[in-house]
């Protein structure tokens, strides 16, 4: 079959609706205008809205790896300890950084497609001395697995540890109350729930985040936050803005502000149930045991190999999900419900997967997910 | 008067033209495809090109500063000493960099306007023991002036130190041979002479520089070139591309391969030539010794401050140039030619220069510069 229209369900980049891409094509407006800060101190108070903090939202122009680097080398200093919980890619990902830095890191490793365990934190932070900080995910992309933040931010709020978040694949799905949960910074991106094409990244700078801030020594420029935090102030940028992606920015931010946040929490709640629904009705079994509202991963048949499935899906009919990620690379696949995808994607995501599943051997009855799906959906 | 249309003749973000502005608005692709790998691929061919290098030329998603940082964080180790040619707001940012960075910097400081001497960098290089490199600008947009970088490549060639030019604001309107002229690490931008937005970096990596990147020691992560380098091999990036910018940028690089380099190097030649003279002509001076092709500093009117002359020609007529930096801003004025800047956007642009420098009270007889600049640009 010729592929008709491609399909992207993938948890990063998610589909560009018309109106954003419009304003990614405008002609170009110089950075350092009325104009354009007007634009910029727009698109800050509407992070903040999606945020829900009333602390500075900043906008960096890289992608969202840059602005967790930003958050290890602005807050930290030489061989502070932070926790890291490491229940996928993204885990490892702060790792990594962190011990880049010469922080002194505690893995708090668990199974991937697994949750943290909050008692365990809280024990870890009493018998550990001078825990500086929990590095930790909204929704662990890898797993689709979204972490009760909520939980630990009671651990760390009246604690001298600031908590980070990485929410880059889970905000605008996964429910997220920075400042009602006590968490300090927020790092996010543009190709997820934002709609929008890679290259921006956001951070958020809570008061007791300031504070870290101020006492970190550890070698910046590009990602300085305390730089960019000062121009912030004036609606401004330290370095050249991404200007284009910020238009397009202020597109999707009004667009999620019309709708409303909470309404689209609803939504993607629903879509992700649905889709674990429909992935039940195929006979197959949810990798994560706290599923994420963002994306959703699925064991394989044992027979078929999730990067064979993945690539057929993509080559013979243009729809694009993901494959496993580490040791899971062969063993799952993911399905994303993020930013402008929605029912009748899924709809016919599903209908070629099953095709898909079908071809490679797998044994079901066709339309038996999409009658769930829209069991589900449309209930 | 309404303004009717906006020009930009700053010395970025400089204009999109149309055909690269589709580019930017169409529907993202999933950057962990074949379909992306090969423009990724063939944009790294042409790259090479422009560049003058037979080296890998990598992308960046980070304003130019980001790449900027990456040379200094990838290629040295811990007080590594390094000359840094301070002429201007790009050479202060290397001196700053190379600090944050605990490099041991010899800044060489010559006047805002001027161009490093090339015997006065040789007897530095003979005289300081131990040199690793030396950081500098090709155009230093803050002064519209071009350094001598074919000179400076000769005393660094044969020795144990790497020669990085900061070509932001000069590729493409300056020339630069990098292979020829033994310069190790070129870091440009999409903003200006590749008429793109800001949000994309890039640097290429000589042999000699690549042995400085695997000894280097200093702490990074996103910016880490090891990392992008081994991505690189594979037609990969090892963070998310910035994609939309990059379908942009395969737009605006075979737009410029079939106008041809030299070509467009001889016509930015004759732009900044022509805007030279029509300066004089309205009986104003030069700011640099050195003027390059990619942007040219004028002193304002000493009745002027040039800050106020900027803002009423962006204000009541569209037009955006640039001011001075540092202290230079309220006594320079810069009009940019690079990218898609062309001779119609300049007599279009002295025309309300003009204009506004009588408003102002500065004496000249209205289209004098117009007349000088077609001489120029027609003879």
């Amino acid at each position: 079959m010729r592929v008709k229209q491609k399909l992207l369900l993938t948890p990063g980049p998610s589909p560009i609706p018309p109106f954003i891409r419009e304003a990614l094509g405008r002609q170009i407006i110089h950075h350092r205008t009325d104009e354009f800060k007007e634009v910029l101190g727009r698109v800050s108070q509407s992070l903040k809205e999606i945020f829900f903090t009333s602390s500075p939202v900043l906008v960096l122009a890289s992608s969202g790896t840059g602005a967790m680097e930003a958050a290890v080398s602005s807050f930290f200093s030489s061989q502070d300890k932070v926790i890291v919980i490491e229940g996928g890619k993204f885990g490892q990902r702060w790792k990594e950084i962190a011990t880049r830095y010469g922080l002194d890191v505690v893995n708090y490793s668990i199974d991937w497609g697994s949750a943290p365990d909050p008692n365990y934190l809280k024990q870890l932070l009493e018998s550990e001395s001078k825990v500086k900080g929990i590095l930790t995910t909204l929704c662990e992309t890898s797993t689709g697995t979204v972490y009760d933040i909520e939980s630990i931010g009671n651990l760390t709020r009246n604690r001298e540890v600031i908590l980070i978040v990485d929410a880059i694949s889970g905000l605008g799905q996964d429910k997220l109350l920075t400042d009602e949960w006590g968490v300090d910074v927020v790092v996010a991106a543009s190709q997820k729930g934002l709609m929008l094409p890679p290259g921006l990244s956001f951070i958020s700078i809570s008061k007791k985040a300031e504070e870290f801030l101020r006492r970190s020594n550890l070698p910046k420029y590009y990602f300085d936050l305390n730089l960019a935090l000062k121009s912030y102030q004036k609606n401004d940028t330290p370095f050249t803005p991404s200007v284009s992606l910020i238009l397009g920015l202020e597109a999707s931010l009004n667009f999620i502000r019309e709708e409303g946040i909470h309404n689209r929490w609803k939504k993607f709640s629903k879509l992700a149930k649905a889709t674990q629904e429909a992935v039940k009705a195929m006979g197959l079994n949810l990798f994560s045991s706290r599923p994420s509202n963002s994306v959703t991963a699925v064991w394989a048949p044992s027979s078929i190999k999730s990067s064979q499935l993945v690539s057929k899906l993509r080559k013979e009919y243009g729809v694009s999900i993901a494959g496993g990620q580490g040791e899971f690379k062969d063993k799952i696949f993911r399905i994303a419900h993020m930013g402008a995808i929605d029912e009748d994607d899924l709809v016919v995501g599903f209908y070629f997967l099953e095709k898909v599943l079908k071809d490679l051997g797998y044994s079901l009855k066709l339309g038996s997910s999409i009658v769930k799906l829209e069991e589900v959906l449309y209930a």
